[in-house]
């Protein structure tokens, strides 16, 4: 276990959401695929981008999030996106995070209103903070710019940092700008401001500049080796050096295609269920063509996902 | 009046939404602004990007709509905002503006995920349009690309008015691109598509085009002259050209401020509430400097609200 309460570290992965073929969500699969990653030691962040989040509403995410746990999940694993364009929602699920007792939460900003000014995001936390008034709250800003549009600047995270000490407790840095995360790594992570990457793909490197691990899409489909790195990277440079760049084959093969439709595909593949294929609008799922394609290549770079009978 | 049911044209206004100074909607002045504006002849696009929709939830929304209703605010001339990431909120708050008697609705795409195929997108509108199913449903699509991110291309247009031909009423267009305008104007007015400008600035090359009108920002704070505009475009084609100048200049004083904020404190000015100057995060209200100059330029514009202080 890569944490203690209040201070997740490691790897995480913004969990799939499993749908039916009538588009509801599975309780069951997902609470089983919470359950396989948690048993290879991979964080839960459910609710973030590659989990259609914003394709739930607000009910849907209770019953998920309720759904994990009556499954006896420990929710110290959990960190549930929940940022919304509209406050109240923000609040509500917070809310209901922190009463569960998750170890903290993903909060994108209201990703509506594009070029909105620094006072104004400040505010739409602050809102959120003040509302929750929950001193268990740990909150990890989500700045994802290419999907929200809404970056979160420096200046801002400094200005949060001073006003919420406590509650303000790291970021997802999905911006795919190394830079942008080296100054948080100098600027804030010595400050107790937990750096994740947004991907496995800087995971190496953020961990060798004092970031606590990733929060990655992949870590759905190919945690173990990421687990491992993780777990390893101290004692020989050159092998973990060797170890990230298969992190990064894999990793390459499923951005080749949309990256959430590509996962599921690949576990509907792994376990015979093609129903781990469904998507919900505007995605769409692989064709068949594309789901082969996939295959191939994963086979490729000997793609496995071990025990993924369990997900079946 | 300008419409006749299910035929809306002319001039709207997406409402804006006012708040109390502990952050909740004012159903009252919500109400009285609409009566206003309805007794000027000009529409409730309720739900709008300037009507702070997205920052709103779902309760509340349905609580606002339900206001009007209570208030004997004419159905048939809304147009409710009812797009939402989560299709199962759009199909929610479409059906309940259907079955109140909406003219139509003002329907955004999801808006998180970027660069989502055309296949996405006109699945995420048949899923709301088979899940109403109710044929007194009216869409008009809205293409606000700088805002919402995901633009919705002439070809989708085509698709969606083959598969549907009766619930796919028109458009908002609020690209900015006039080309784009006019490219709907030639291939999809002479077929019932309807055709809005997004702004006042279109207007009248809108109405010369064959569009049916305006869905307006500013249609909030100079309704009159925009809808005598309307009404008279075709007597004196010089006197409409001077009137669509007159348009320009005041709208060019709301744009030198964040459009939302300076409406609201231009109506907080002229009917001497401060608390109409109320925005929610992200979006900050006008400093008291902002609001002075936002004054200084709408007087030199000549710029009135008749009858404002119904609005107080």
């Amino acid at each position: 276990m890569n944490t203690t309460q209040h201070h997740p570290k490691g790897i995480y992965s913004p969990v799939l959401t499993p749908f039916n073929n009538d588009g509801s969500p599975d309780l069951d699969r997902f609470a089983r695929h919470c359950r396989w990653l948690i048993d290879q030691d991979v964080g839960l962040a459910i609710f973030g981008t590659n989990s259609e989040a914003t394709s739930l509403s607000l009910v849907e995410k209770h019953k998920l999030l309720d759904t994990l746990i009556d499954s006896k999940i420990p929710a110290q694993r959990m960190m549930p996106g929940t940022g919304a364009c509209a406050l109240a929602d923000a609040i509500e699920l917070t809310r209901h995070a922190v009463e569960v007792g998750c170890g903290g939460v993903l909060m994108l900003p209201p990703f509506y209103y594009k070029g909105v000014s620094e006072e104004g995001l400040f505010r739409a936390y602050a809102t959120v903070i003040d509302a929750v008034a929950d001193e268990r709250l740990r909150i990890y800003l989500y700045h994802i710019p290419p999907v929200s549009g809404v970056p979160i600047p420096l200046s801002l995270i400094s200005r949060l940092m001073k006003a919420y000490p406590k509650a303000i407790a790291g970021i997802k840095d999905s911006s795919g700008d190394w830079s942008n995360t080296e100054a948080m790594l100098k600027e804030f992570q010595p400050h107790g401001f937990d750096v994740f990457a947004g991907s496995e793909t800087f995971l190496l490197a953020n961990l060798r500049g004092g970031g606590v691990g990733c929060i990655t899409a992949t870590g759905n489909v190919n945690p173990s080796p990421m687990v491992q790195l993780y777990n390893t990277w101290q004692e020989n440079p050159s092998k973990a050096d060797a170890d990230q760049a298969n992190l990064d084959a894999t990793r390459s093969v499923f951005a080749k295609f949309p990256m959430i439709p590509a996962m599921k595909a690949a576990i509907a593949w792994k376990t015979g269920r093609s129903d781990w294929g469904n998507v919900r609008p505007p995605l769409v799922e692989l064709s068949t063509d594309q789901s082969k394609q996939l295959q191939e290549l994963l086979t490729q770079v000997n793609f496995e996902m071990p025990n993924a009978s369990s997900l079946a």
